[in-house]
Order: C-alpha cells, then structure tokens, then sequence
C-alpha cells in the first residue's frame, strides 16, 4: 500500500514536471523564428586615426592615458623589423574582424613573419601584461592574437571577432624587413538608424553619457543583444532586458528583442526554466546555469516587448514560457510569506549585483513581486488572467511579508537577511516591486545616503534599478545627479564605452580577479540613454 | 675625345648587358609553362598513431627520445583543461594543413579557448623551449603556432602549413573544460609513383637509407622541389639539382623537373644571371641573391632533365638561359687561368658547402671548369656548339691552370687558397670537373683520408658530391662506406627524413646558429636513393 501511494506520488510529480515540459518540435519552431529575425549586420570599414604612447599618468583610469604622436604615414612605409608596443588607436570603440596588408620592403621576404596583436578596450589594456593571469574566466578572453605570415605581400584577417579602441601590434623576434602597408577594421552592429537628437538645451554631460551609451549600445547590438562585444559576447537575459529598454528610445530594432525571446524560448530547459543565457555559433546553445532573477525577468522582457510593439502574435506565442516562469519561485515561498532565499541561493544563482557583500534577500523578494506583476500585465493584456490567477494572491502574500519582516520603519529603510543589512539594492527593488509606498520608497533613497555603511551597487546594471527606482518614488532630481555622478565619472574617465564594472572611488575592481578581463564595453551600463530619453523632462535640460 | 670615348665604352657595355637580357613578354612565356606544369598534389588524411613522452636520453640524437605511451583514445575523450605537453606522434614525417575537432566535456563552453600547437620534426623540437631564440634566421620558422577558438563545436584547420613528426598541444591558461575529438593531418605531396623495390639482396641498412632517403624526396616535392618542408619552401637551384638526380630514379616526375627549370628562366634577373632561389606563392618571384655555383648548376640540370626525357623542345626553348650563364664567369678568369676567387667572393655568395673553414678556391674553379663542360654537352646535343665555341678553349685554360696550380703532387692531393688547405670539397669538385685524372683523383681521396687536418664536408649537400665524385674514379667501396657511415649515421640516429645538416660528433651543429632550426628533413640530403638505384652494384648487394 504504501508503496502504491509513493507510486502515485511519482505519477503526480512527473504529471506537475511535464506539465512544464515544452515539445522539441515547439522549441524548434521557436528557433526558426529566432533564426528568421537575425538582423543582417552593417558593415564599415574603419582605419586608425593615429598612433599612439601609452603613458603612464596617475590622474587616468587605471593609471594610463593614451598620448597621440605623429607617423601614422612613415608607419605604413617602415620595416618593421623588431618593432614592439607600435599602438594604433582607432579612435573610438568598434566591434569586428581586423585585416592588415604586409609587404615586402626591400627584399624577398625570406622568412615567416610573425606578429602580435593585442587588441584594447582601454589604454591599460594595450599595456600591462596578460600574463601571469589571475583571473577566474578564462584567459583566452584577453585579446592578444599570434599571426604567422608565411607568404608576402599578403592580405591577412585574424580571424577572432575582436573588440577594441586601441590595437597594438609586436613583431615577434627575429624576421626578415617587411612593412604593414594597410589595417583596417570591418566594423559590424546590427544598428541602422540614428535616433533622435537630444534636446539642444541638454547639459554637455548629459549628451556626453548619452553619447557614450548608445556607442555601448550600438557595440552590443550584433546577431543578439551581447552583453559585451568583448566579453562575454552572448545573449544574457539580464543584459537584454536593458538594451532593449535603451533600444525602445533610441535605434528601435524590435526585430532583434523578438530574436532573443524566441532564442531563450527555443533554448528553455527541460524543467521549464528560461535559461540565463546563450550562445548563437556554431548553432543556438544554452549555458545550463539556472539564474532565478534572470529567469523571471524574462517575463518582463515580454511584457515591455508587446507594450511597445503590439506584436500580440508574439506574446501568445510566447505566452507558456512566461506561465512555466510563474512556477519556480513559489516552491521557496514559506507561509509567512517570505522567500526561503537561503534555500533558493543553495539551488540556484542569485545574481542581482556584483557587489559580493550585497545580502539578497529583499532584492529577491522584490524581484519576484515585481515579475509576478509584470507577468499578470501581461496576462491581462492578452486575456489569459484566468491561466495564473494565482498571482494576485501571491503578490499580496509576499507583498505584506515583505513590509512586515523587511521595512525597519525606525530607520526607515528595508533591511536584508539576519543582519539587516542595508543596501541601495533592497531600497531598489522595494520599490520597483511596490512594497515600499511612493513616500516610503523615497524616504528610504533619502535616508540610506546618510548611513555610513550602506552597502552600494558594485556595478552600473544595479545602478540601473535604483535609478528606475528614484525617477518611481518622484527623486528626479536624485536619479539625474546618480547618472551624473555614476555614468558621467566613466565619461570624464574618458570611457568611450560604458563599462562593465565601475566603482568610482577604485578603477581596479573586477569580479574575475583580474581588471583587465573586465569588459570595458557592456550592455548594462547602456541604460542612461533609456533613462535621458523617456525622460526629457528630468535630464534633457 | 676622352669623354667621347667613355660613352663610347658605356655603349658597349650597354650592348653586352642588353645581349644577356630577357624580354618581360619571354619571361611571361616561361612562367605560363611553369604554371601549366604545376602538379596536383596528393593529399592522405594522417592520425597520430600514439601518446609518446619525450624522454632525456644522452644516447639519443640532441639528447632526447620520444617513448610511446597508452591513452590516444582517453586523450579524445579527455576534459583538455590545464593540459600541456601532450605530444602526439604521427609515426612518420608529414607535411601538410593540421585540423582537429573540439567539442564541450561537461558544459557548454563559455570562454575562448586557447592552444599553442608545436610542430616538431625532431624529439628535441618538441621539448626544448623556442625562446630565448639565438638564431640568425626568422624566429617564425620555428613551428608553433596559437589558436585561439571561440565558437564550440568547432572544427579548425591551422592556417600554416606545417612539417613534423611530433605534434605538441599546450592549453594556454585557464579555460573551460572541453574536449579535442579528433585531430589530423591533410598530408600533401606531388608525388604519385612508387619506386620499384630494390634489389632483395640489398643489405638492411641500405633499405632502410633509401627509405629515408625517398620519405625526404616525398616530403620535399611538393609544387616545386622544395629545399625543406619546414624551412626553406622554396625552391634553390641546389637542391632543384640533387632532388631531380634522386627523381629520375625513383618518383619520376619529370614535369615537375621541367616546372621548376621555366620557374627559374622566368625569373631571370635583368643581368642575366639565373637566381639562386624562387618563392612560388602569392605569385612567383626570385630572392635576389647572386649565388655563383647554383647559377652554374642551372645549365647542368637542364642536361641532365634532356638526357632523361629526351625533351628537346623545353632544352631549345632554355637554351639562352644557359647561354647566359656561360657568361658571368669569365671576367674572373684570370690571365694565368685561375679564377679570381677573391674578387668573385666579395661581389657574389660562393656557397659550395656549410662548413664555413672550407677554401672555395678549388671548388669554385672545379664548378666553373665542370658546368662549362655540361654545358658544352648540351649543346652538341642541341646542335649549338658554335654558339658556345669559346668554351673547349676556356675549359682547357681553366683546366690546365687548375692542375698546375691547384695540384700538390707531394701529397697527392689538390690543395685551395693561400693557406693551400686540403678538404673534401676540393677533391670533389677537381675529380668532376675532370682536372684530376682518375688515377689522381683516387689517390687523391686515398690520401685525404690519412690527413689529420682534412676540412670535412658540413652537410650532405657537400657529401652528395664527395660520393659522386668517389663512384667517378672508381672508388666504388669508398663511396658506399660514406654512404653507409655518413647517411647511415642518420639512419642509426632514427632519422625519419635526412637532415639539412649532419656533423657526426656533434648533433648540434648548425649554419644559423640555433639548431632547432635546422630543417630536418632537406632534399639535398636525399642522394643515396640516387646513388643506392643508379649503381645497384655498389649499393644493392
């Protein structure tokens, strides 16, 4: 008997887990779909504007600057013969394949050529040593190419995708004399339209962000919504949901939001979990990595997706993807109400910030609140409340929990985890998920910056929320002085991208052990553009 | 008057140069028939046969050994993560493109991968670091080549071609676990026929010299008659020379002889003189790098490729270009009848041989005397000997003076230069160029022998000549002795291919002053095949 009941049970189970199963035949379709909606890439060749030192200068990010010198003429005649550090900056940060013409100098060349070429988001990076590396990631994310010349003149493409502003270039020990008498960049975007221009009363600062997040943004936009062009050149739902937010209000490729729903929709795990990223090549593959923020705001996404395109079709479509989300989370629901995020965080990664310290308990509250709300938008928008009419009550359980174990109305801030730690992360997603009342959410931005030991975001895609947070809760003036502040210190560091990781007060911050494997150009840190754009009354004068 | 006679002798010495060139429309002509007789390469797809350790082993050639071991099909299976010095053995010399297959271990790969691939043909090669590097040729032609992969599943073929036994993959830093499926070698060749066997009689050793012998003839005929698959690749008229010697008894390729004499006459410098060496890729064209002894030899291969393929027309349609090189010699003829080797040195590379203590004054009069008399030959064949009528009395001057100047009848030996030194080379090039009578010439190299301070040949470029030269005056069991210690040397010493150089005592010898970058397997070491096939007398018994 008994075991007739643990046999039923199986059955249950499987029943509840294939109920979110979704068929190949399904997911193939949606990536046919995906495949359709592949933008066709612009292509434009650009070439080095000049030649450059790298000096060393203690007032520069991270210590160097990059110093224009005359040649760039006698550079395409030289022998380059036991020529090392030659830098040739490019002027501005680009995405693509590299050629480069060798020919001869004065004689046959003899013998093979080799070169070294290292590629540089930032001056540092065309400088400092790769190796030893103490890095996390791997790398072979660092971007220094070894090309063997073989047969001259010849015509060579590296053939990685790099990603740079400045490349340098080492002939590697002894070679016959040669000169490089041509390089240039193929530069690829999928970007084909120039938005709209600011106001002419906008403040010089704020056309300088604006400036350099659509460079981010238009470096982000390939074949998907990168997260970096150089690292780590894939599709993360987190980074998709901001530059399709900046995407809306400046170069309005719809067509590539709908590629990248459909490519985690294609991609989605067996378990019904939106997985948090993919790789495009060799063919759509997910990186099998369950990230509970990520999975949820794919729901989001959507929704933002169908509010500003209409596309209906989709959204029905696409529709099971963002039911199957809704289930996850609410096994971690306990009946008080809160989220077991200490067992949520040992079955899945909680990502929200790169700021270690930051304790996510509110942040994860939050998030699931607002998705919950997001996704019954949606619902409502397509008729479909009925196919998760749970979610009012959910959102109103764990809507009060919130407020009553996370809100320190003394202090009047919400706290985090058992030490009620207090960061700009839990005020953020307080907000965004409408626990905090508009006058608490504001108090709360207000009261946090008095505290000493407020715990800050480690990176621009937390400032992201707490900015959407401040402009919620009517502190206009605060979200423009953090974008000021934040996105306009990366610009006055001479930033020609928006960076991945950005702590003001240290340039050597990164989350891999190793700063120069940063991504120097990221798509989350894109958002001031969304931001100065959908609110023209706040930043445009 | 005096002005008018300088112009006057500027006239003439107009007229005589003009006489020695050649129209672009003529070189045109030659090169197209150097291109229509471009043969189609065979390609065999090779596997690496095993694991091998590479051991220290005083005994062994440079002092390592490569020691089978078990795993090549765990190595396929393998996560690569953090693995270096894996040496593959592809169980004999290959040349050729180098493809392999990655594909994800565990997870998807989510960071580029990076390999640095060492293409050894040496044991040695495949251990010993490339850096610091010593020597007086390009760095690059040591073959290790970096591969960066960011796209998995991937199948990679390395863009350079490479040449090797042993191929040694190092993974460059941290990276994402993976795995290498399959690896595997493209190996080219233009050869096509399979040499008759030898004799049954033939002794073991002698086997298996003429097998190593033809694997470096195979190796090196490629779409000319490359000097070395791994370094040079081209084509030097030297090795043209002993590489169609060995072709006529063996692979019988007989257009590729005829492409490679057109390439030459193609490329003709303005002065007439034919140049030493032709690269043949982006298009063809020569290294300028007056070479006196190969500019001679041109003349003898085109005898020889007449008398083996009867082929008239290509003898008749060349012809000028041996004309041509009659020429250049004869203003170092000295009025005493010896060649005026000092000046020819300062304004020519006299090369003969790699020992660099080798007086070239008796080779270099041996050459001239020998071409000229090949050349004499060639054209009593095409009916020409009026257009060359100068030459049996040059011969005789040149000839005469040799033995009367050049010939040590005390010690029954011909001695080279002030110091009169007495070396193999000039043994050699006084017996082929006929000064030395046959009985002179066998007791000449009778006598050597007994000689403490006899300058040996420094490569088998050089040995080539001494056996030929040996055979010439009878001295069959000589000939066969060097042979057998010299190549057999090599053979002993596990020489898949012969080498560029080959001192006995000393494997670390080399012209350019870092022996890695010898070539090890170089077509000019691949006369026995020549000698064993065109004496089976000597050799096949």
């Amino acid at each position: 008997m008994k075991k007739l009941i643990i046999n039923l049970l199986s059955l249950i189970i499987c029943f509840q887990l294939s109920a979110q199963d979704f068929t190949q035949a399904q997911k193939d379709k949606w990536l046919e779909i995906a495949e359709a909606n592949t933008p066709s890439l612009v292509v434009c060749k650009k070439k080095p504007i000049s030649l450059v030192t790298i000096s060393e200068d203690k007032s520069a990010f991270q210590g160097y600057k990059a110093v224009p010198k005359p040649g760039l003429e006698n550079f395409y005649g030289n022998d380059m013969r036991g020529q090392t550090e030659t830098v040739l900056d490019f002027g501005e940060h680009l995405t693509g394949f590299v050629s480069f013409k060798i020919d001869e100098k004065k004689h046959a060349v003899d013998a093979p050529i080799r070169l070294k070429f290292t590629f540089a988001e930032t001056p540092a990076e065309a400088t400092l040593p790769f190796d030893p590396y103490t890095g996390s990631l791997g790398r072979a994310w660092l971007q220094d190419e070894v090309v063997t010349i073989t047969e001259v003149p010849a015509t060579i493409t590296i053939p990685r995708r790099v990603s740079f502003r400045y490349a340098r270039i080492d002939v590697m020990g002894k070679c016959p004399d040669f000169k490089i008498s041509e390089i240039h960049l193929d530069a690829t975007t999928s970007v084909k339209v120039k938005p709209v221009p600011l106001a002419a009363s906008t403040p010089a600062l704020i056309k300088d962000i604006d400036k350099v997040a659509l460079n981010t943004l238009k470096e982000c936009m390939q074949t998907v919504y990168e997260d970096g062009p150089k690292r780590d050149r894939r599709l993360w739902i987190g980074d998709l949901y901001l530059e399709m937010l900046a995407n809306r209000y400046s170069f309005k490729n719809d067509s590539l939001t709908k590629r990248c729903l459909y490519l985690f929709a294609g991609l989605i795990y067996t378990d019904g979990v939106v997985q948090p990223c993919v790789f495009e090549r060799p063919k759509p593959h997910p990186q099998i990595n369950h990230l509970f923020d990520y999975a949820l705001i794919y729901n989001v996404v959507l929704k933002e997706y169908l509010e500003d395109t209409g596309d209906i079709e989709t959204a029905n479509d696409l529709w099971p993807v963002v039911k199957s989300q809704v289930q996850f989370p609410k096994k971690y629901i306990q009946e008080n109400g809160l989220i077991d995020y200490i067992q949520a965080d040992k079955e899945w990664w909680l990502f929200f910030d790169w700021n270690r310290e930051l304790d996510k308990q509110a942040c994860l509250q939050g998030c699931v609140i607002w998705a919950y709300k997001n996704t019954y938008e949606l619902a409502k928008k397509l008729g479909k409340e009925d196919e998760v009419a749970e979610l009012p009550g959910l959102i109103d359980k764990l809507s009060k929990a919130a407020h009553k174990y996370l809100y320190d109305k003394k202090q009047g801030v919400f706290v985090s985890g058992d030490k009620k730690q207090i960061s700009y992360g839990s005020q953020a997603w307080m907000v965004l998920s409408g626990v905090a009342s508009k006058k608490e959410g504001a108090e709360a931005f207000k009261n946090i910056a008095k505290l000493e030991n407020a715990v800050y975001p480690g990176a621009p895609y937390m400032y992201h929320y707490v900015v959407d947070a401040m402009i919620n809760v009517g502190l206009k003036q605060e979200a423009k002085d953090v974008v000021v502040s934040y996105w306009g210190g990366m610009a006055k560091k001479r930033a020609d991208t928006f960076w991945e990781v950005y702590v003001p007060d240290n340039d050597f911050v990164s989350p891999y052990g190793a700063f120069l494997v940063n991504s120097y150009c990221h798509a989350w840190a894109c958002t001031p553009t969304y931001f100065i754009r959908k609110y023209p009354e706040i930043f445009q004068k």
